[in-house]
C-alpha cells in the first residue's frame, strides 16, 4: 500500500490516492465518514469544526461496495471554498486585478508553525502559500486513509482504538481501564467529551481546557493507540529500515504537532531494572505463546509479538495563540506580536483520532507488504493459516 | 544516500555498502575507527567489548583518501570468528558430521529478544539463526556508516554530539551544561565514564550500574543527540513521509532496544501551556532569523529551523539477565527459567554513540537527497549560498 | 517527483497526484488541455475519442497560476459517466436490485488484454473489474502528468517532441527530417494526420490504416521521442538502478501495448562494427564538448551526454479486433470467438503523444531528484551554472 | 529483495549485499561460481578473462548451506589487486610521494564510455576515477546476485536460459531451436563457443568475430533470455510502475552497453496486423489456461501470462577499440586519436550470461515482493496453491 494526500486548507478540496489495496474488500463512504466526524469532535474545538462537516467521496477503485485492486481516490470537498475562490484561485489573476486586493498576503510568520521555514524553503514571500498546506487540515485525509486501513484490519480480526491519557498535566490512572479490550475502550471514549477512558481524569482535562481558553492559551497532551489481534512477526530485525517500531514511530511523528512517541512503558524504562521491564514468555494449548505482561508494548526485535501494540504520542499545544508571542515581519524585518486569531484551546482529542488512523495505516501497509494481498479472501486465509502455525510453533 | 548492513554476530565479518556519497569527500579508515572504539567503551560493558577491537576496512569507493562517488564498502572482521567456524560455517555440513555436535542449537527464547518471534517468522527452530543477526553487534555498522555521515556533515559545518541524560532513574541537571556547544560537550563526555555531561549525575549513574551488576540485573537510560549548524528547511511539510522529525524518530527507534523518542522538551509539552512551549522568532543582521529559545528541538512543520536539533531516545535495560525470567522451550513447550549468561549491566553509554551516528546518518541522507550532492565542493558552495539566502530572506 | 494515477475507464473521473514539484513554476489547466486533445487525435481513432473532450481540473498545489511546492491534483471528469452510474456505481447495490441487470458482467477474456490474468490475480470473475483499469484510458493521466513535466523542462530550456516512424511496416526516411530541431519537427507533425515527419511515409501510413480498417484488423507501429537541451550527467553509472537509460526504457515499456524500446540506432548496433557505432568527441569554445554524431541516442554509461536523447518504442496493434480471435469463457470453460466490438484500427499517433509525455516525466523526475528543486528560480540558476561548468570542464 | 553492488575494476574486491531473501533456501558458493565462470567465457574474450578466475565468498546470511533470512554478503576478490595497491590505494598518499608517479592519471576520455560525462558529473579530472566503476567488471556481481536469484527460482520450478541470437548481423534461425525447453537449450549453448543455439549461425558468428579482431574492430549482438514456469499474474496493470515488462526492460537496459530491449516478436509488431500478433486463449483440464502461441513473449497487461517470458536485448560493440576514434584531452582541450588498448572483439556471449542473471534477479524480486517470502518452504506451498487456483479459475 502506498498513498499520497493533497490539498490546501482553503482550496477546493482535499484528495488522496491509495495504491495497492487488495481486491474484494468491502468499502463504502459511510465507513470513512464516521471517523471524519470523530476527528472534528472533542471538547476544545472551535467554530470551524462545526462549519465543516467532512464527507468523503470515493471516485475510483471501488465498485458496488467492493474494492477492485485498482487505486482508490478519496475526495473531501471544502464547503468553505466559495468564500476563497479569489484568494486561493488556481488560474492566474486577470491583468486588471490588483494582487493586493485578493491575496490576503501574509508576511508575519507565527512561532511554532511551518510559516517561516516553509517560506524560506519554497521561496514564498506570501506565507499563506505555506500555511495552506502545513495546516492540520491535512490530517483529514490521514484519517480517511486510516479508515480504509481500519476496515482492512477489521476483516483480519485486528482492532484499534485511541484514547487520551494526558491533557495539560492531568493524566489518566491506567488501573481504571486495565484489562479492557479495544471494543470496550471504544465504547467508553465515544461517550467522553475528551475521548478519555478515565472519567475522573476526563473531568480534570475538561476543566483544564476551559481554564486555558479563559487565559487565551492552549494545551497539549498525550494520546495512546492500541492495536489488538495483530499476528506476531510483522516487521523484521534483519535490516534497520524494516523494524516495525521504527515505522510506527516515524508515522506517529509525521502527524502535525507531535513531538514524541513511546512504546509500552516507554520512557519509564530508564528508571527500572531489566527484571522489571521484560515480559516473561508462556505457552498454553489454547492461546499458543503469550507474554505474562506487555511492558514492551507488543514489539520485540522490531517485530510484533502478538500482544497488543501500545504506542503513545505527545502533542504540543496548538501554536495559534490568543496569548501572543513575538515574531518578525519578513518584509520589514521588524518585530511584532502575533495578532490574535481564532484558535482552539486544545486539539488533543481530535489528535487521538488522527493518531489511531495513522498507526492503523502503517500496520495495514506492513501486512500488505509482507503477505500476498491481491485479494482479501486469499489474505484472510493466509493470515488464518499463519496464526495457526505460530500457535503451534 | 542509501545503505545496507550485513553480518552475523559470530560470523566472519560485518559488512556495509553505502551508495550515493558525493565524490571528493575526505575519508579514511581512521575517521571511522575512533568512533567504533567509543562504541565499545563506557562503564558497564563486559568482557566481550574488550576482546573485540573493531577496525574497519574500506574496500571500495575511496581512492587515496577521497571518495569516488561510487559505493563505499566497509568491513569489520570478527576476530573471534576462528572459534566459530564450525558452529557458524557457511558451507553445508559434511555428511559424517553430527549437526548436534556443531550447532550449539538454541531452543529457549530469551524474553525481550527477537528470539521467539524471529524463529516463528523465518521458520528457525534453532534460535541461534535469529539471535546472530538480531544482536546489537549490528550497531557496529550503524556507527561505521554514521562516522562517514559525520565526516560529510563536518565538511558542511554541521556538528553532532550525544550524551547520556539518564541511567536507572538518575538524570542530569541540564543547567550544568546549558549553553555549551557540541565541541565543548564532546570534550566533557569523552572523559566521562558514562558519557555524561553532568559530573554529579555521572557519579550516581556509575553507582547505579555497579549496584545493578551486584544484583545481577541491568539498567536502561536516556540519551540525547544534538545536531548543530544544520541549515533551516531540511525536510518538508508538503507530504507526510517527508517530515524530518518523522525520519529522525523512525531512525532512532530502529536502534536495538530503543523504545521511545522525543524532540526538544518532548513529553513535557503535555504539561505546559502553549505560551510556554513555542519559540519566539527574532531577526538580527548578523545571524538572520533566530529563535529566542529551542523548546521544539530545532524542528517546526517537519523541517529543521536552523536551531540545534535536540532529540532524545530511551533505551530499555539489556534483556540478557543474570536475574532470570521465565520462558518456554519451543521443542518441549515446557517452561524454564532463562539460564545465566554473560551480560553487561548497562549499555546506555555505548547506545549514545550509536544514536549519535544514526541521527547523523539520517541528517546526511536528507541533505544529500535535497541538494545536488555529486561533488563535495559543489555541495559546500550550494549550502553556503543557501545559508546566505535564508539569512536575508 | 512522485506520482500516482487513479480511475476506471467508465468511472466518474480520472485523478492524479504529483508530489515534489518545485514552487513558483507556472502552471495552468490550459497547458495540459492542449496535450490531452493531441492524445485524442490522429488518423485511425474511432468515435469514442470524439465523444470525450478531455479537460483537466487542477484542485491543489497551484495558486494564481504558480505551483506552491505542495502536491498537485489533476482530475479529468468522464463525460460519459452519466450512462454508467449503475454499472460502475461505487456504493453497494440495493437489496432489491438484481446484479445481473446492472453489471454488464464480462466472462470472456480478450486475447492480448489484461482480462484473463487480471481476473486471476485479483480474483475477479467479472472481468469488467479488470478492463476498466487496464484500459488505455489511463494514459490520459500519463499525458496530463507529462504536460506538467514538459512545462518544467521548458523552463529549463529542455524541449521534447515525438513523431511516428513506422505504421504497419511503412517507415519514414530519416533523411527527410534530418537536422530538424524539436520545434521544427513539432511544426510538421502537428499538421500531419498520423503525427509523422515524412510526408510520403505519412500517406502510406494513412492508406495502411484505412486498409486495416476495411479488413476489420488493426496496426501497430514505432514512435520516436526526442529530448533536446538536457544537460550532461543526468543518471549515473555507480549503481545499476540509477542508469538513466534503464529508467527511460522502464517508463516507455510501462505504456499500454508497448513491447520494445531502443536508443539511438538501437537494434542496428548488432549489425555494425564498433567503429561505426560510437560517437567521436570534439570540443570548441562556443559549445564545449560535443559528439560528432549521435548514434548512441544521447546516453553513455547510463548518463545523458548533452546530445539529444533519441528513444523509440514499438506499439503492438490494438488487441480489440473486428477480426476475431479464439478465447475461452471463464465460467463455462468453452471456447468462443471474441465478439465484434467497437475498435480503432490504429492508435500509434496517439501513442506517440503518450510516449513523449512519459519520457518527459521521467526526465523531469530525474532532474528534480538530482538537483535541489524546491524553487523553480533556484533550479534555473543551478542548471545554468552547471551548464557553464560542464562546458569548461 | 533489494541489493547493491560495490567495487572498482582494479580495487581489492567486488562486494554485493542482498537483502530480503527467504530463510532456509539452499545456497553455496559453488552455485554461484559456475555462473561466474560462464560469464568469463565465450569466443571473443581476451586475456584478462583468463587471468581472473572469479570465485565468490559468502560472508553473511548463510549458515551450513542454508539462508538465514538475514542479508547475504557476496565478495569476489580481485586477484590482480597486488599490482594496483598504489595506483588504487584507499589511504591518502604519503607526503613524500609524487601523485604523478602512482596515479596513472587519465585525461583522455574514450568515446562510448562513461569517461567524459562521469568526469563532469563527479568532478573527476583523473578519469580513472570514473572508469574503474563504470567498467563492465561490475557485471560480475550482477551475475553473482542473479545466481542466487536463479537458485531461488529453481526451487519454485522456474527456469531460465539465455542464448545469443545475433552477432555482427548474423542471426539465428529460430526454427532450429523451436519448441526446446530451457534445459534443452542450455545443453546446446553450454557446448557452443558463442552460446548460440543454431550451429550454423554459430559458425558464422565465430568467423565474424575473428574478422572483427583482424580489423582491430569490435562487434555487438542480440541476446535472448527465456524464463519458463513463471506463474501468471506477476506484475500488475493497476499502476504504471508495477508493470512487469517495465521492470524487466529497465533491468535489461541497466546492463553496460545494452541499447534496446523487446518482448516476444518485439519490433516486428510494427509490421503486422493485430490478428497476426495476439495469442489466442485456450483451456484444457490438464494445463488450465494456455495461449496457442507466444508472440507477446509471456506478458500481457504488464503481467506474466504463464507462458515463457521471452525478452531480447541488443548490446552495442565494446567501445574500447584497436581502430581508434577521435576524442579530446580534457586538460589541453586538444583532439587526439584514442590510443590502442587491449580489447575483446566481442563480449556478446558473456553479455548473454549477464542478461540471464539480471532478468532472473528481477523475476525473483517480483515474486518475493508479491508473495510472503520469509521462508522458502512457506513460499513453495503458496506458489503451488496459487498455481492450482489459476488452473481452475
Amino acid at each position: 500500500m502506498r498513498y499520497f494526500t493533497a490539498g490546501e486548507s482553503h482550496g477546493p478540496q482535499l484528495t488522496a490516492i491509495i495504491e495497492g489495496l487488495p481486491a474484494q474488500m468491502e468499502l463504502t463512504a459511510e465507513m470513512i465518514n464516521g471517523e471524519l466526524s470523530r476527528r472534528q469532535g472533542g471538547h476544545g474545538r472551535g467554530r470551524r469544526m462545526q462549519i465543516e462537516k467532512d464527507q468523503v467521496v470515493i471516485s475510483s477503485g471501488v465498485r458496488h461496495g467492493k474494492t477492485l485492486g485498482s487505486p482508490v481516490t478519496l475526495t473531501v470537498v471544502n464547503d468553505d471554498w466559495k468564500h476563497w475562490t479569489t484568494i486561493m484561485g488556481v488560474e492566474p489573476l486577470a491583468d486588471d486585478v490588483n494582487p493586493e486586493d485578493v491575496k490576503r498576503q501574509i508576511t508575519r510568520p507565527r512561532p511554532g508553525h511551518a510559516d517561516l521555514v516553509g517560506g524560506m524553503k519554497y521561496g514564498h514571500r506570501d506565507l499563506r502559500n505555506v500555511l495552506e498546506r502545513s495546516s492540520a487540515r491535512e490530517t483529514t485525509m490521514r484519517v480517511a486513509i486510516g479508515a480504509v486501513a481500519k476496515q482492512f484490519l477489521r476483516e483480519l480480526g485486528i482492532h484499534t482504538v485511541a484514547h487520551v491519557t494526558e491533557i495539560g498535566g492531568f493524566t489518566t490512572d491506567p488501573d481504571t481501564y486495565a484489562g479492557l479490550g479495544t471494543a470496550e475502550l471504544r465504547e467508553i471514549i465515544v461517550n467522553d467529551s475528551v475521548y478519555c477512558a478515565d472519567p475522573q481524569a476526563s473531568v480534570q482535562m475538561v476543566q483544564a481546557i476551559d481554564e486555558a481558553k479563559r487565559r487565551g492559551d492552549t494545551l497539549g497532551g498525550v494520546v495512546e493507540v492500541i492495536v489488538e489481534g495483530c499476528p506476531p512477526g510483522i516487521g523484521s530485525y534483519v535490516q534497520f529500515d524494516r523494524k516495525m517500531d521504527g515505522k510506527l514511530a516515524g508515522a506517529m511523528m509525521s502527524i502535525n504537532a507531535f513531538k514524541g512517541v513511546e512504546f509500552g512503558i516507554g520512557f519509564q524504562m530508564a528508571k527500572k531494572y531489566g527484571s522489571e521491564v521484560h515480559d516473561e514468555i508462556a505457552w498454553n494449548e489454547e492461546q499458543g505463546y503469550i507474554r505474562k505482561s506487555n511492558r514492551l508494548g507488543g514489539l520485540e526485535g522490531g517485530m510484533t509479538t502478538g500482544m497488543p501494540i501500545v504506542v503513545r504520542g505527545v502533542m504540543k499545544p496548538i501554536p495559534t495563540l490568543y496569548k501572543p508571542l513575538e515574531s518578525v515581519d519578513i518584509d520589514t524585518k521588524e518585530a511584532f506580536v502575533a495578532t490574535i486569531e481564532r484558535s482552539d484551546p486544545c486539539a488533543v482529542p481530535a489528535a487521538s483520532v488522527v493518531a489511531e488512523h495513522v498507526i492503523a495505516t502503517e500496520m495495514a501497509k506492513a501486512i500488505m507488504d509482507e503477505f500476498r494481498s491481491d485479494t482479501m479472501d486469499g489474505l484472510k486465509k493466509e493470515i488464518e493459516e499463519y496464526r495457526r502455525y505460530v500457535k503451534e510453533f
